[in-house]
């Protein structure tokens, strides 16, 4: 059995480009931090790959501050946020990388489909007159929802707020050449969302604000993050970040939102009593959230595990082992909260996606029917 | 030129067991998180890595929590440590990733061959009432000095104090087997260190003491360490201190101390001048700290580097723009602790590597001396 790959948001498949530069990355062996011959030609490796991330933001080469990965990166900006005593905001389906690094953030609700409400959150900027600091994720991670975030960058420009976005889900999904200029203080990437390794991140800097350092010892990374870069994964980071920029403008995030709807069309014939989440929000491509009534997701993804096809549960449900998702239970959906799957397509998605998926969803939504729901004898 | 690469206490050169499991652990496509099929072969391969690099510690798997490097182990011990609101004591001569994570810590004399003062630490633990934490390392990068850790943990049990250890120059050179048994709460190693890639490392929490994360978001590594994990990195972390350790018993570290002691040899010989370090004190077999006197070590490692051969400074000297090793300094060397080198041997040294570097640092030290001390007219 061929398996099915549909949860590209929890970790894309390695792109051959980023494999290409991991495989040259491990032959220079020099320490980017000693000043001779090998030294100076792996810090020439970090640089390139800096430049080349950079430019692909729209943004300066100083800009960007590597990092063992966006759950780092996110913990940096937040970690500096909090150090300037500022007023914690943070969208209520960010993700657990940014809320658990502000625990105190006051959770800005969202409207059903997951989007952020702008007036609750222009509310409590005005109803403070402390410094204050917002984090909001350009685009969830479970639902596949995209923030307004140059709205949110409007709003925290007239309270003087500084702006953190989480923006890992966006390689190969949204151009990257418009974060940059998104009004964002920091954003935070992570290479293997991006079709690169795990092992690598970056916060990068487009404000010019500098949020200190989390991790102190040495002076790598210009002082803002100590320790010897992870160059092997920093440089498929790059070539990945590079080669889903390329795909995607030449039409493959167009391809999988096809995909995707061909999945949606589907359902709609043959699984009529699944609920897609968030389809009045402007979404990513490959994303689709999806409840099945009365059936816990974790149920769902083991069936559809066993059927060779992978997708990932917003939630749990309701074993009590693991907490419902915050960011469904968030978006007002109430018990449906608990029996939403994701289903997010990976950049090398088969063309056969959709019907090898609404095969394996529809025979395990009669089967668990049946179980959940007993027919009357 | 055939480079000679003698700065292996900035970076192993990959070992090719590492390189054959970050290869295989880059096909591995799935988030160690995740519960479908791709997830859990994920996850073996990293339950894998952790079995192998506590067996080699002496140690049960569920001490090991994998964090992006060595100094991000250190950064958690000491952030743990300091959180419980202990009295901070470090040796001198402790790596910048420890010191600068406790910046108020005490710092314990050392010798001139850079080893600790037990009597001084005694005395500052039996100074004070409140519970202490000491930070010892198992050998000091810039001169090979090992600490005489066992007292330093019979001590640390004396007054109640915890004791953290980076042992990150161990594997290769010391028996990996003694780490688990050393009398720690906590130790820290770095793959990159140990002939692995750069990019992730470990904190052995070896008493069962729990430091809290320093990275907070998922649960993974136990709710110790949140963010995918860098499995490529991890998977050659346990491949290369496996080699490491079976290279080191099989005679690989003890050719390495022929090496060097050759080298000692030879200098004694060709530049009586030089004065080679921490000689009192047992030591990493593969490191020699080497002082010439009035030569600033900057111009050393740049004149080294244009004959081919990669060492380091332990300072750089008198220039200013670098400030002088806080280790040389801390073992009272004057005015020598700007003028030394750092000579280490990577586990593939080739057999000439005494002669080359004799040859090289005969012709500089010649040359530099007609600079620095011009001969009389």
């Amino acid at each position: 059995m061929i398996r099915l790959h549909l949860d590209a948001n929890a970790t894309e498949p390695l792109r051959p480009e980023a494999r290409a530069a991991v495989l040259a990355a491990l032959d220079v062996s020099g320490n980017p931090s000693s000043v001779h011959a090998a030294g100076r030609a792996a810090r020439r490796l970090l640089e390139d790959a800096r430049e080349r991330l950079a430019g692909l933001a729209g943004l300066s080469p100083a800009t960007v501050v590597f990092t063992s990965g966006g759950t780092e990166a996110n913990a940096t900006a937040l970690a500096g946020l909090r150090a300037e005593g500022r007023r914690m905001l943070a969208g209520a389906t960010e993700h657990d990388s940014v809320l658990r690094a502000a625990p105190e953030a006051e959770r800005i609700p969202v409207d059903r489909d997951g989007v952020i409400d702008l007036g609750a959150l222009e509310a409590a900027l005005a109803g403070d007159a402390r410094p204050a600091a917002v984090a909001v994720m350009l685009a969830n991670n479970e639902t596949g929802t995209l923030q307004p975030v140059a709205a949110v960058a409007a709003l925290c420009r007239r309270f003087r707020a500084r702006l953190h976005v989480d923006a890992v889900q966006a390689p190969g999904r949204l151009p990257l050449g418009d974060l940059g200029a998104l009004g964002a203080d920091t954003l935070a990437l992570s290479a293997h969302k991006a079709g690169g390794p795990k092992g690598a991140g970056a916060l990068l800097l487009a404000s010019g604000w500098w949020p200190g350092p989390l991790i102190r010892g040495g002076g790598q990374e210009r002082g803002m993050r100590a320790g010897t870069e992870p160059l092997p994964a920093i440089a498929g980071f790059a070539a990945a970040a590079a080669a889903a920029e390329a795909w995607r403008a030449a039409g493959g995030a167009a391809r999988l939102a096809a995909l995707r709807d061909a999945i949606l069309a589907g359902l709609a014939e043959r699984v009529p009593r699944a609920v897609p989440l968030a389809l009045g929000a402007a979404r990513l491509p490959n994303t689709l959230a999806l409840a099945l009534p009365g059936v816990p997701a974790a149920t769902q993804v083991m069936a559809l595990d066993l059927a060779g096809v992978e997708v990932s549960a917003g939630a749990a449900c309701s074993s009590g082992k693991v907490a419902e998702s915050h960011v469904l239970r968030a978006m007002g959906l109430g018990p449906l909260a608990g029996c939403a799957i994701r289903v997010s397509l990976p950049w090398d998605a088969p063309d056969d996606a959709p019907a090898r998926f609404l095969a394996a969803y529809a025979a395990m939504a009669a089967r668990l029917a049946r179980t959940v729901e007993p027919a009357p004898a």
